[in-house]
C-alpha cells in the first residue's frame, strides 16, 4: 500500500518553501513538487478575485503534473481562496495553511487572546479569526498586517535595527492588547521568528503555521494511507532519526534526510529571478538542486 | 494642426503615476491614457526576459487604444527593455525614463561623480551609466538598489524612522563616494525626496526622471506637431499659468489645470489592488476620477 506520487506544495513566490521545509523535516521519504509563482509575486496587495484566478492557475499546474495532494503553502490564497479552490478540486485532498495554524493557536492560549499578522489580504479576510472562532468563539482574535516583512526578509535584513523597528512599529499594539499567541500567518515570517521574540517577549507564543500544516499533511496521508511506500520503514527508526535530526539542527547543519528529500524533489518556478538563490537559502534552509520555468498564465483559457 | 489623441503612460503599478502628474502640470491640455499592472507589480526584482514580455503586453494594450506616443514611465522597463519595445513599436514615438533623467544629470554633475538608486534590475541593467557615458565617458556612475523604498512608499511611510534609517542604510556608501548628483531611477523614489534631501544633505542634487521625461515628451511633440490642438492657445498664457500654479503649489494646493487633465484621461489597471486610492493620491497629488479593469495577459498570443 501507500502512494508513491509526490505532493503539490504551491506558493506565490518562494516563502512556501518553509512549508517544504518542515514536509522535509517531518517525512523525509516524501517527494515534492514544488511551485513559486516568482513572475507575479506578490499576492498579499492583490484583489480577492486576481488571488483566486492566480490560486487555481497554480493548483491546476501541479495537477497537470499528478500529485497526490495539494498544500496551499501561500497565507493569501489560503485565506481568500481555499473553498474556492476545494470546489473547483475533487481528486485530490486540498489543505491550506490556516486551519492547521489557527487549530495550534486555540489550543495553546491559555488568555484567549490570539495575535494574527500577514499580508493586507490575509488579515482583511478574517479567515484565521473565523477558523479560531469556530473551535472557540470567545477567543478574541487580532489582526495586524505586516507589508514590510517579506521584503525585509527577501532584503536579508533578518535582524538588523530596520527590522527591529518595524517588529515594533507594527506589534507593539498587540502586545499592548495582552495576546499570549502570535500567528505567523505569512510564510516568510518564520524566518524572523527570534526578531519577533526579542521584540515581543518571551510571554508571547510564536505559531509557525508552516509547521503545523505539515503535520495536517501527514496526518491525512496516515488516515488515507497514502504515504510514501517507504514511510512504514522509515517509521520504525523515527525517534532514532528526530535524535539525530536535533542533535544536525544544534550544530547548525541541515539534516541529511532534508537534503535527500530536497535532492528527490522538483521546483517550479514561473520566472527564474535574479536572486532566487539567496532567497530559497534562507527559506528553505538549503539549496535548491535545481529550478524548472514552467508558464501558470497560459492556463487561464481552462477557466470558465 | 495638432494630434487629439492620447498620450499612452504604463508602469507596472501605480508608480508611473508621478510621470503623469508632471505631464498634467506641464502640458495640462494633453489626455493621457495610464495603465498600471497591479496584478503583476513589481517588475524590479523579476528576470530581463520576464521584464520584457510585460513590457511588451503593457505596450501593445495601449497602442490597441490608439495613443499618439508610448511613455515607458517604469524605470525597470525602460533599463531592460526599451531597445526591444523600440524595434516591435514603429507606429509610435516611444520615451523611457532613463535617457531623459541621465541627460539632466550628466549636464549638472560638477564633481562627475553620479548616483542612481532604484531596483535592483534597473541598477544591475547598468542603462542610467551607459546613458550617461555616452554623453561624457569621463563621468563615474555608481548603482544601489534600493528594494524597500517602495514598499515604504505604499505603507505611506514617508517621512518615519524606518525610512530615514532605510535611507541611510542604502545611500551612505554613495555619500561617502562624493557624488554630487543622485537620480532617483524608480517612479516611486519622488515621493521620498525630502528624506532622501534632508539625509544626504544639500551638497547633492537630485534628479527626479520623472520631470524630465515629461520635458522630453512635450518637446518631442512639438518638433513633431503633434500636440494637443489646444496648445497654442494655452502657450500664448503659460508663463500667467506657470505663476499661478506656483502659487497654488506653494499654497499646497493642487493645480486646477491638473484636475482637469486628470478628469479627461483615463486610468486602466490589471487588478482593483484595495489599496490603489491612497497609493494613487499619494503618487499623483490627486484622487484618480475612476480606474477601469483591463486584462493585459491575454495579449501574450500575438507575440511570437
Amino acid at each position: 500500500m501507500g502512494d508513491t506520487r509526490p505532493i503539490g506544495v504551491f506558493d506565490s513566490g518562494l516563502g512556501g518553501l518553509t512549508v517544504a521545509k518542515e514536509i522535509f523535516r517531518l517525512m523525509p521519504w516524501e517527494r515534492i513538487i514544488y511551485l513559486g509563482d516568482t513572475a507575479r509575486v506578490p499576492y498579499g496587495g492583490k484583489s480577492e478575485e486576481t488571488i483566486r484566478r492566480f490560486g487555481l492557475q497554480d493548483a491546476r499546474t501541479l495537477l497537470d503534473l499528478n500529485v497526490k495532494m495539494l498544500i496551499v503553502a501561500c497565507n493569501t490564497v489560503s485565506s481568500v481562496a481555499i473553498d474556492y479552490l476545494e470546489r473547483h478540486i475533487k481528486d485530490v485532498p486540498v489543505i491550506g495553511v490556516v486551519l492547521p495554524g489557527a487549530r495550534a493557536a486555540a489550543t495553546r492560549s491559555a488568555e484567549k487572546r490570539i495575535g494574527v499578522i500577514g499580508t493586507a489580504a490575509t488579515v482583511r479576510s478574517g479567515a484565521y479569526a473565523k477558523a479560531i472562532n469556530s473551535i472557540d468563539p470567545s477567543i478574541k482574535v487580532y489582526g495586524k498586517p505586516c507589508p514590510l516583512f517579506v521584503p525585509l526578509v527577501e532584503e536579508g535584513m533578518i535582524d538588523n535595527d530596520i527590522t527591529r523597528l518595524a517588529v515594533q512599529h507594527y506589534l507593539y499594539e498587540m502586545v499592548d492588547l495582552g495576546i499570549d499567541t502570535l500567528i505567523l500567518g505569512c510564510t516568510h515570517y518564520p524566518i524572523l521568528m527570534e526578531v519577533i521574540q526579542s521584540t515581543v517577549g518571551n510571554r508571547i507564543q510564536l505559531v509557525d503555521s508552516a509547521l503545523w500544516t505539515a503535520k495536517e499533511a501527514q496526518h491525512i496521508m496516515k488516515a488515507t494511507g497514502t504515504e510514501y511506500p517507504a514511510a512504514q520503514s522509515h517509521s520504525k527508526s523515527m525517534e532514532q532519526q528526530e535524535r539525530q535530526a536535533a542533535v544536525k539542527r544544534a550544530a547548525g547543519q541541515f539534516s541529511a534526510d532534508n537534503s535527500e528529500g530536497v535532492a528527490a524533489s522538483r521546483f517550479l518556478v514561473s520566472d527564474v529571478t535574479p536572486n532566487f538563490e539567496s532567497v530559497a537559502e534562507t527559506l528553505l534552509g538549503a539549496g535548491l538542486p535545481s529550478i524548472e520555468k514552467v508558464s501558470v498564465e497560459e492556463l487561464e483559457e481552462k477557466e470558465v
